[in-house]
Parts: C-alpha cells; sequence; structure tokens
C-alpha cells in the first residue's frame, strides 16, 4: 500500500528542529518519559496495520495527568503536531506516526479508579485494557459488553477513538453506546469532562461526538464505562448451508422473528476449511456457509429463542444444525471464529482485511458480487465476519511476492467497498478510517459533509495538529482523489479508483 | 418568569423590515404557506412552556422539500433569524418565537415514506406524531419505544430537537439510541443525510451532535427510526411506602438486582392523592411514597423478574405490594401516573414543573433536600417522576395571584436544579434547556465546554441565525448572569442566583 500521501503530508505540515523540540519538551516536563533516538522509536512506527510505518520525531510516554496538559500546552504553543497512540493494535493506521509530529502514547494511564457495582459504573484511566475492565467488574457479576477481537490487548481509551465494535455490539452496542463520560485533554491543555452518570446531559452531545473521533478533538485521559449484568447463560446454534445466499438470507429472517442474538457470525467454506484445519472446531468442512448463532439471557428465555431460532433456520434451507452441548464445544465452536484471520494467513502468503458495512437485507446481494468479483480478479475471498449487524471482513488472499497481485488485492478491494457503498453500507464497520480508509471518505460523503466535519474538528483544534492527515480528508486531497460523491447509495461512475 | 433576556436578544438581532422581508419571501416561495397577520400569528406565539410568549415576525408553513430549501437559502441570505418548530409540545420554550424571526412550521410534512419490517426500521417525515409511528407499525407487531407524555400531539422531529426521553427510556434508551439517520437541510439550503441503517458510520457522529441540538444547527426533514418487536407481556407492581428515602433507596435496589424495568416510576403522598382523586386507579392514599414497576419481555421471563422485585422491594421495607391483576388494572395504574400533571394541576392554581437528572444512588438524598427546601420555602412539591433513570420532576405548587409566590417558586426551582448539579446530575433531563433552562447552563459548564458548544454551532451556522438564545448561552449571558462554574458536581458558590 503505497505511502506517497505520508509523504505529502508531512510535507504540508510545520518542520521544527527535532533537538529544540525536545529540548523544550524536556526542559518543560523533565519527569517524563520522552523517547528520540531511532532505536527508541523503532517499535512505535507503526500500529495493527503494519503496511504504513512511520518513524515519530519523538515518542511522549507522560504518567499522570498534568504530564499530558503540559505536553499538549507545549506542543501548540511550538505549533508541533500530535499523533495520540494507546495499545497501537488498532486496523486502520489511525495511531500512525508523524515524522514531524510528537507520539503521545497513553499506555502508562493503566489505573481502575473506581468499580461502582450499584450504579453499574466502572471509571477507568485510557490505558486500561479492553478485557481487564471485565475482569475487575467479574467479582461483582458484571462485565463491559463491546469485545473487538483484540480485546486482551487493546485499550478502552484506543475503543473510545475508534467506537471499537465486536462480536456483540449487534445486542450490546458499539463503544459509544457503552461509554458514560470521558475526561478529555484538549490541545490548548484544557481538561473537560464530557456526559456523566445521567441518561442524557444538556448541550450539544460532545461525548458521543468523541467516540470514533480518532484523536482529532482532543486526548481521553479517563473513561466511565456501563458494566452489564453476566448472562445467567449462553447458548450457541451452528448451522450449515449449500449456499452463501441463503445463510445470508437466514441472517435477516432471524432478526425479523423478533430475535436480537448475543452474536450472529458467518462464516464462508474458504474460512471454515482454514479455520477448521487450524483449530480443529468442529466445522463442517464441507458446508458454504455457516452461520453461528449466540442467545444469552435467562435460562427460559434463552431455550425459546433457541427454539425459534431453529424453526427459522430450517425454513432458511440449513442442512445441519447443532447446539453447542455443553460450555466446552460452545467455545470450541467460538475459537475456530475468533481464530478465523490467524487461520486464513495459514493458507495464504499474504491477505488483505476489508471492513465494510452494508443493510443486513442486501448480504445474498453483496455476498453475491464479492464471489463474482473474486472470479474477475483471480483472487480468492474468505469470508468470516459479524452477519448480524451487516459488518463484513472479506479476506482477500494474495502474495505479495507475485508480480501484480498486490495490485489486484487493492483494486479488487476498492471494488468491494465500492459494492457496500452502492448498497447503502458504508467503507469502515468497526477498524475505523485512520490512514487506510482516508481517500475512501472522499469516496463517502459529498463536499457538504466534509466541509461539515472540518469545521467541527476546527471546533476543537483550529490549527490542525491533532492527528493531522487521519479520519477526514481534506477537500484538496478529495479534489486530487478525483473526488466520486456517492450520495444514498448512488455511485456517480462505475469505477472506484485505486487507493 | 421574566423575559427580559428576550427583548434584549431580539435588540442584538439584526432588524429587518417585516414588509420587505414578507415580500421578498412570497417572491420566492409563491406557493408556500406565510402567515403575516397579527391574528395568524398568535396561534404560534409559544410552545408548551406557555409562560413564555413572543409573537413571530412571520410564520412559514412548508409543505415539501424544495420549500424548505428555498426558505433557508433566502432567510440566510436575507440574514433573518429562523426558529424551528413541530408540533409545539416541547417544553422548555425551544420553539419559541423571535419577534424579528421568521418561525418555521414543520407540522405539514406528515408522510410516513416506508415500513420496512424486515430491517425494523420507519421512515418518516419530521411532522408525523410520535405515537403516529407505533400506530402504523402495529400491524407488523412493532412499534417505536420513546414515549414522552405528550406522544399523542409531539411530532418525531420535535423529538429529535429535544432527544425526548418518556416512562421507557431506562430501558429502551432516549431518541438519540432509537434513530437511526436523519436528512437535514442546513442554514445554507445544503442537504445532507446523516448516519444510516449501519450499526456505525465513518467520520464524526453528526447524528448524535443532532439529537438534542434544540434547531440550532439545521432543519430536520427526515428521520429514519428503529422498531422495536411489542413485548410479548408486561406486568406492573406497584409498592407502597411509608417514607419517600426508602423508596428511592428500593429504585436503586432494584437495578443493583440485575433487573432493567420497561419503566420505573414513583410518586410521593401528594402527587398520589392529587392522581386519585382525580383518576381513582387504586393508588394508596396513605402511603407516603409509591413505586410503579412495570417488567416486560416474554412471559417466563417476565414472571422470574416479577419474583425478584418483589423481594428486592420487600426488602427496601414495602409496606404493601399489589401485581395489577389484568390489563385493565395495569392500564388504570399508568392512568394514575400520566395524569398526575394535570391532577396536580386541579389542587393549586399554579405549579412549576423542574427536571433535574440525578444519579440513582442519590435519589433518596435529593428527595431529602428537596423536602426540607418545601419546608424553608413554604411551598408545597409533588413528586413524581421516572425514578429509574434518576429523572426528576418536581412540581413546585403555588399561586401566582399571590404577592410574592412565583417569585419564591422560582427561587425554590433554582435551590432543587442546585442540588441536582450537586449530586452530580444535570439541570435537564428530557425537556431540553430551550429557553428556559439558558441561564443554568452558565452553573452546568464552565467556560471552556461553552466555548466548544459555541464552536461546534458555529461548524454549522457560522452566523448565528439558527434559533439563536436557545439552549447554549452566549459567554456575555454567563457573565451577567454571574456565571458560577460547577464542575464535577462541586459548587463554588452556595446559592444559585434566581432564573
Amino acid at each position: 500500500m503505497n505511502l506517497l500521501f505520508d509523504e505529502r503530508l508531512d510535507g504540508e505540515l510545520p518542520r521544527r528542529d527535532k533537538a529544540e523540540v525536545l529540548a523544550e519538551l524536556q526542559t518543560a516536563l523533565p519527569g517524563m518519559t520522552l523517547l528520540h533516538r531511532e532505536e527508541d522509536l523503532r517499535p512505535f512506527e507503526c500500529d495493527g496495520l503494519a503496511a504504513y510505518r512511520v518513524l515519530p520525531m519523538l515518542v511522549a510516554l507522560p504518567s499522570d495527568l498534568d504530564q499530558v496538559v503540559t505536553l499538549m500546552r507545549r506542543c501548540h504553543e511550538l505549533g508541533v503536531p500530535v499523533v495520540t497512540r494507546g495499545a497501537g493494535t488498532g486496523l486502520s493506521g489511525g495511531a500512525l506516526p508523524l515524522e514531524r509530529g510528537v507520539l503521545l502514547v497513553m499506555s502508562r494511564f493503566q489505573r481502575i479508579l473506581s468499580i461502582d457495582p450499584e450504579a453499574r459504573i466502572a471509571r477507568v484511566q485510557p490505558g486500561v485494557r479492553n478485557l481487564a475492565i471485565s475482569e475487575a467488574a467479574a467479582p461483582h457479576g458484571l462485565y463491559y459488553a463491546p469485545d473487538p477481537s483484540s480485546q486482551i490487548a487493546c485499550s478502552i481509551g484506543g475503543n473510545v477513538a475508534e467506537n471499537a465494535g465486536g462480536v456483540h455490539c449487534l445486542k450490546y452496542g458499539l463503544t459509544v453506546h457503552n461509554v458514560l463520560a470521558l475526561e478529555i485533554v484538549t490541545l490548548e491543555g484544557e481538561r473537560m469532562r464530557l456526559g456523566g452518570e445521567a441518561l442524557d446531559a444538556p448541550g450539544f452531545d460532545l461525548l458521543a461526538l468523541f467516540n470514533g473521533s480518532e484523536g482529532m478533538l482532543g486526548v481521553v485521559t479517563e473513561v466511565t464505562v456501563k458494566l452489564l449484568p453476566k448472562p445467567e447463560t449462553a447458548k450457541v446454534l451452528m448451522a450449515s448451508f449449500d449456499d452463501v445466499g441463503k445463510a445470508g438470507q437466514a441472517v435477516g429472517d432471524i432478526i425479523a422473528a423478533g430475535i436480537v442474538p448475543g452474536g450472529l457470525e458467518m462464516m464462508d467454506n474458504l474460512a471454515i476449511r482454514a479455520a477448521e484445519d487450524f483449530i480443529h472446531a468442529g466445522y463442517p468442512v464441507e458446508a458454504e456457509a455457516i452461520l453461528l448463532c449466540e442467545l444469552d439471557g435467562v435460562e427460559a428465555d434463552v431455550d425459546d429463542d433457541v427454539d425459534t431460532v431453529r424453526g427459522v433456520l430450517e425454513s432458511a434451507g440449513a442442512t445441519d444444525i447443532r447446539l453447542a452441548r455443553d460450555e466446552a464445544e460452545r467455545a470450541r465452536f467460538w475459537s475456530g471464529r475468533k481464530n478465523a484471520f490467524p487461520a486464513v494467513g495459514r493458507i495464504s502468503p499474504d491477505y488483505y482485511c476489508m471492513d465494510g458495512t452494508i443493510p443486513r437485507r442486501a448480504l445474498p446481494e453483496v455476498l453475491g458480487t464479492i464471489a463474482a468479483l473474486s472470479t474477475e480478479y483471480d483472487l480468492r475471498v474468505a469470508n468470516v465476519f459479524h452477519a448480524g449487524d451487516g459488518n463484513m471482513h472479506p479476506l482477500i488472499l494474495f502474495d505479495a511476492n507475485r508480480e501484480g497481485e498486490l495490485e489486484r488485492a487493492e483494486a479488487l478491494g476498492g471494488r468491494i467497498l465500492e459494492a457496500c457503498v452502492a448498497a447503502g453500507g458504508s467503507i469502515t464497520g468497526e477498524h475505523g478510517v485512520g490512514r487506510e480508509k482516508i481517500n475512501q471518505m472522499c469516496v463517502q460523503f459529498p463536499t457538504g459533509e466534509l466541509t461539515t466535519f472540518h469545521a467541527v474538528k476546527a471546533a476543537f483544534d483550529p490549527v490542525g495538529l491533532l492527528n493531522p492527515g487521519k479520519n477526514i480528508p481534506t477537500l484538496a486531497r478529495c479534489a486530487e482523489f478525483g473526488a466520486m460523491h456517492v450520495h444514498h447509495g448512488e455511485l456517480p461512475h462505475p469505477e472506484l479508483p485505486r487507493f
């Protein structure tokens, strides 16, 4: 993937002398860890999108709020851009450093500040790992619902920045639906509290605005999240289909039957075979597609729902339906799904993970389009995704060492995203825009919307020093990219340019 | 309630010659209804907060999107402020007209555009009544969850503007949690689509920002809402208490027991007596407080929950617990609650309805504070409110014809809101800020937050023509008001100025 625009972006930013900035920050923050030698900076050159790499000018590792405030003030005064990074697990390059910027790493903010089991609230620092919140809440029978695949490693601050989802977000919502309040520090070093324990807050909903803002509006320094009671029971059905479209249709049928599963995941044959070969989950390797449907809640309720879903799956033409007999089998079924990405990694030298969202009803159609495009571009595509909320993750298999395959994979990826947008969907589900999808934003949004995004950004950061070049493309970039405006699912041009 | 600031506000706005504006708009929009004679304007001089009245310069009643676009463009060009109004049922004066502005009334946008039972989505025009959505969805076994008391009359566009709640918002969320997409028209007459059917959208969350923005960012011209399946069954428990604090404690206990009731409402003795006298709901008139707890869902599940809640209520010291025997009794129990405001209106010449939100755990304490303040100010206060989400509606009873009572009621109201903020709550739960709470916003938010609100407003409306003087106070107003900044529930000064 090309980094041309990175270089150009850095070229547009003010060039500050590194030694001078280092000296200024060392003087202002004598107690803060500040990395500047190349070998110390190297581990921070990328996040989870490792194809994009930039060595930051400096890496700051503050350990308290005062240091964050002072750092932001000084960077603002010096005109040095700041990119904030959590655990670095993001998949869209949202925490990709800038050659001329400071990388602000929040990993030392590791404290769980309080857990209130009665109010079902946890107040934590942004560097706390997603799973650590649930572990801390477990003695009270509570947990934090959003569960991105990276939940062992990813931090809640990064979850807020990317509005992270996960297997359970169909039923329990995205990060934005599970965060009650944020403490933030602005570019100018001012502290603000957004939201609160009350259901609604007066004024504009800056809390929702911050979720998914990818570090462009401020630095998250504290997060208050909702905790939920652990469901009494959870059961998983696995249904096999001899046709991908039928499985896609069954997804809509389940929702239309009034069921909201805790998780509703789909895998196609290529993904099934790869996962089975790796994990031995007990998947039916002859099936064209499987659905995994988890139902959670009170025992009696779950049993009713299992019966209803079984009926729907039969009507939709499932060739086999299995209920996980026990907790061990349930864990095995999920393990295959959760390891599907590395499993696919075993059968192909390279793969490219897409992340688009479409309305559920469009699943059969878009799956058909992907199959046709796979043939057209002569590249295998494995589908493994959050079917219930229409969040697709087609994995394009290729070999970067074979002439032209990377380019074909990129072109195919572009066509798949085009199909998502044309079906009324969006270019990203849960991985964010970051650096990766910056050009696709020109496709997703007309000029009016982009202008409004920039104006909102300017409300927090009028000089554009917070994570420049991510999330919201400049109008100049879109003009250069040959911006084609897609509105209401209609593409004015049949072709989507490469990215 | 004083209107001093209205006059001042209008004084700050550009004065355009009425005849000239009328002629301009008539020329630009020959087919649109445009009211200009005093007798035609009179019905629009206030919304549900009838104490505040201003005759608008003109009233525009467009009937299609093109008219809205043209109207906004012309008003922008002419520099004429625009206040948008839905059904006019709002309780905070959000749709109070401006003497120098156009009142844009969206009541003719009455069409239900589509209902998709499979995707569980309704696409409607903004003038559609809240209840009409549920009525239209009923044949599919679906309904629209947020149910403000005014749901027979209020329109979905107004619900979005105020982020309306209702009895069921504890379980099913506010308007923002039930709206998937909006079509809006900006001040400059540009159309935009915010959100979509997908769970998440890239870019900043302008959809959430629009909910509760009180007409300050644009005009809502279409709303796409989630529909939910009607619960299989709903049962209501009524518990009596000999002490208000015990009832408040029971609310927290129910939630802490892992139950999320469909509705959890509280009434104190004064409200109970007034409602019983009016509706004959079968309420225990000797009780100091009652809780109404509705549990909805699948039959077996609801029965389990009824048992659990009954146990919690007993432990909390309920003196009597009754389960509504049938649908008729359930309806009667709710009828008393839903008619509590008019019932209180029958026992007092005037009443002033407050709307503050506090964390649930603070209920016993704040109820105690209200009782003490009621004695101190020698005015009766009836409490009837959404206890489950800590949204209080103290009704202050007074007689405006008795010297000084209105002023005492206002002062008492200020003290009650002060107590809400000091307990970590907010100055409004579901009624919005509008014109009524504009000064309290200076108390709720420090200068930094207010500055950010203004910057966000400017992202959509840099010239300040959309509903000026509502929702977000100017810094000048706060300075004049003697802005005391409350942050994290701490009041720097013990007294809250009158409003």
